[in-house]
């Protein structure tokens, strides 16, 4: 799949150093056909709310927009007044890796991170920082909204009843719920759930759906279940910035994305190959997994000399500092490369 | 040139109903082979820099964003405090198309509307305002940015002397200077000038360089003169969810569309077929043009049921209420679509 | 009333040129008796709840402020989102006086000036820009409040009719309303309605209720009618670093400034020394009131010796430009002072 | 000194119980002579420009405001973009004490806190953090600003050297540095040194200057030692609604606060009181004191039914949970009611 050259060292660095996938960019090709009415008026738009409702088995408003980042900052804004507090965990996406732009797209909000074990929160740890937060004294930030990243920023995945005890604790204290779904389909595929039972039916409010990381081009959506989110939603989008004028070929990708179980099938293998680069690495001399490998994320300690090895034999990895590095497979990712990785990372770590 | 199908009646509504350049598309097939570092750091972002810098003839700073909102919001962030005041035209598309971008992005910066004739501010109405800014008054927003569009949302361009005009005033109090070049190409090819001619030779500190509307698919930069503006661009780009993890697409399309004057072109292009227009319609008893027809828009009165008429045959334009339309030609425009409208126009015309 | 020694020029530049009133500072000296809960806690404030409930014969919502540019923003930032058109008149505090603070307050909502004769918006002209609006379209913010200012920055007063109209058009668009009522206590004491006469019961949501331009040291107040914007008051208001820690001297300020009427009498005191203050210039050569005087503000132009002579004699008055000037009459200006004005202006007028 | 009733049980919940030491509120009465300018124009705001000129031995600018809260938030703002981070200790009052003031007032910066010992930031932690920040890297907030508190909210203070450390730090990676001196008066007692010697010429930018907390009615100041920080701050303290009509009363607080040293005998009084209640509760059974005191906050374990018996008898203290009271004395505690409270908490201790 794809058109990686065969015998080229694999890029892990990142889900998000892989080009499109075939479908996506034909789905491109074909939404070229004619002109379309703009910012989100054409037909193919239009579908999509139909063809997510149906994939979420409710009603739902969906708003493309262009980057992971804008996803998650819309989504805050929509839940978090700016004199709120956003909990999530101390490897949130939204806390470290978006340039502050939960803080930015909600006028100012809190966003107050967690110690969680594995990228995965515990509800007593978000009950005690809930019950030390001072509600009603004007002095602080109030809680409002729980951001959840599914699967997390650790490559693990929260199991259902995980994400209802969360969200007991949030509906306890009137947060409403946010999950950032960057890796969304590799949970979905990871844990064989469908979508609804991921997301509204275990309470949660909005979802950032990430397809880029998983073979788009550049198409995420801000997905809203309950009408009154939609509106505040379409007009942050448009002033954010985010509503593309050709919008169709955003769409296009999305509709592409979900057509027939694709995005599963591209995570499915992203997940495949991790697993299957795990089970490599884990019996390897010096070389320990850092944390459960559920998705398509492997978080991994090893000699420094095996890590600069590998980047002079040009496969690319995130060099994390302290010895470890993060390895992030793909939706087009082969077996093939997978073994050569672990090859040469046997060779490496061989070495005494 | 295009997939529009021979006959189908041309849409006229905007120029962002047409799809994507061939050439521009064939950029982005070619930009997905292999994996390529994100967020920028690919080898085509950074090609972007130096052609950007050979073709505005000076050292400058390019941030690929998705929507010209974006590109018109980050500029501006860049030039006003939020405690500034922005002049525009009062057809600025910063002042009313954008749904407040600009307030958000500055934290608040105001945005103050001048009365201006087809579109073009007149150095006199800038001056006049700022006499009476209050500069200093701790009570008032203080004069901080001039917003210029180049082609103006009325269809016509500023001549270089005009432009000195306005930034003569502009430096005079202390203004910097934004030109919104949603429609660059288009005011580029009309006025057969560089774009340094148009740009920092005149005095403008910040462009925001269109590409979606004349052909690319979703394709927006801010170019930044002077190095001081290029670290606060980027970490508001990243900020603001504008920073794609997959830039290389983004950054293609840009690169497609400047290499060997395809921009230049496809904007001839737009301009011809939009001076067709208006020499037919001008001849229509009933119809008269609103501005001078200087780019690729046309604003005209016309009776409703020609409007009626025009739309029930299928045809696209922008009924703007009280018996005027714009039509917007676009870079994929032919002669026989463009006779086509004309003739169906005529007949509409001549019923009594 | 007051030390301002007999004889010195009266100032009418502004009416918070004025001191503190006898009884108001007697309050802040009563109040320094003992310790008391900070931040509101104090009886004081707990006090107050009731009886500004009582005073405006309902239920609502007081939070002391210290600013007048504190309260209008606030004001707007619960009624407004970021998103939204706030519309006012073209000399609107809220628009050219404040600095963008309710830009600010409301993290980037577009105030929209329209024109006003006299100070007073027009309910058709209120229509008419909301029926340009664009509502519902994602590239216009979106209409939602709608800031009067009683009485008016012209010195005119909205008969209850006026407002009626007005708020009958905002309420057809869904609009909520603001007052801003930095001499509310000059507009009850000109139209002689109780206060939820001219508030509530007209369909205002939510009042800036002034009292340091009638009297007070330092106090303002944002009442709210309706429970629901009491708790985003309560936690913007602190976030806004407008809640005093020793708030019980702003909370006696207020209790004093109602008690018994106070305000009123103030505030009548002012009314009848500008009505008294126009009688007289308007008998003067070469001087013509710009608006009908109707609280305890003036607007006159006269020939600029005529000014520089007043000026010169000490008198102090706001001289806007190009002849015309203000003259604001204050709580405890005196028949001597005002008549001393007058002598003055006339014997300058008389000059030929 | 002061009003409270002998025998009355002193109120140790926090210094802003007490209210306004007579000097000052005579300096209120003294300003309330004659008419004067507004919104800081006034002799008296202008003459405090040369006393805090004077008073810190270098030009400096001082915008007196309405609190602490607003003085710490337009600080920041100064010095830290949208996009920056700034660096307070875990228990700093601008992370979580001020309802997000910062967050708000800088347009979204990251406020991040860093663990301290005893409310003492460590410089090591700090550079620690900064190492760790990723400079350069879009995905994150950039280092700004350094936030510290003297004296700490834990009742401690920084000495110089420890001052010299953490400024080097800052300065090492670009920081600029903001002075949390909502206690200000009570550090430079304990210390002995000169106002320059803790703020300036130890690198400090910005100083949030408290006199509230300390005898003041309602008056804090930003000092900001440069030029450059002046101009921003008078438009962005206005644009608050920060900026006072009636400022002379404002300013005439503070004036009188630094006159002939009211502040530091005021200080050294509620120093002394702690010092003389420390030595008192060292002694008994079961209370331990948290923190060294070295100003005029004691933070202290206790057993519950101590701290119950103390709010039965009518003394006022805040009970933090766990065990852990805070006192705080204030600028007119007087050895009677300290030592009161010392008699009352040894009875309670003594029980078995």
């Amino acid at each position: 799949m794809g058109t990686v050259a065969i015998g080229a060292p694999v890029n892990l660095r990142s889900d998000n150093v892989a080009g499109i996938a075939p479908e996506i960019l034909a789905a491109i090709e074909a939404a070229n056909a004619g002109s379309a009415p703009s910012y989100g008026a054409d037909p193919i738009t239009a579908r999509l709310q139909d063809t997510f409702s149906e994939l979420f088995e409710t009603r739902c408003f969906v708003q493309p927009v262009a980057t992971g980042t804008a996803t998650n900052a819309l989504a805050l804004a929509l839940i978090a007044p700016p004199y709120g507090a956003v909990y999530c965990s101390d490897v949130g996406h939204v806390h470290d890796s978006e340039c502050g732009a939960g803080e930015f797209y909600t006028g100012g909000a809190k966003i107050v991170p967690l110690p969680a074990a594995h990228g995965r929160l515990h509800p007593e740890t978000l009950r005690a920082a809930l019950r030390k937060a001072g509600i009603g004294h004007t002095g602080r930030v109030q809680p409002a909204a729980l951001n959840l990243t599914q699967a997390t920023e650790r490559g693990t995945v929260y199991q259902l009843d995980e994400l209802d005890a969360l969200v007991e604790v949030a509906r306890e204290y009137g947060l409403r719920v946010h999950l950032d779904g960057a890796r969304f389909a590799n949970a979905i595929a990871a844990l064989g759930r469908a979508p609804a039972d991921l997301t509204w039916r275990r309470g949660v409010d909005v979802l950032s759906f990430g397809a880029t990381k998983n073979g788009a081009m550049g198409a995420e959506a801000v997905v809203v279940f309950g009408e009154e989110l939609a509106e505040p939603l379409r007009f942050r989008a448009r002033r954010a910035g985010q509503v593309f004028s050709k919008m169709r070929f955003i769409s296009a990708q999305l509709e592409a994305y979900v057509k027939d179980g694709l995005w599963l099938r591209l995570a499915a293998n992203a997940n495949a190959m991790a697993g299957r680069l795990a089970a490599g690495l884990r019996e390897l001399p010096g070389i320990h997994l850092s944390h459960p490998v559920e998705i398509n994320e492997i978080f991994a300690t090893m000699p420094q000399r095996v890590i600069d090895g590998l980047l002079a034999a040009g496969f690319g990895l995130y060099d994390r500092g302290g010895g470890e590095v993060r390895l992030v497979t793909a939706f087009n990712n082969t077996q093939e490369q997978i073994d050569a990785f672990v090859a040469a990372a046997r060779r490496l770590a061989s070495v005494i």
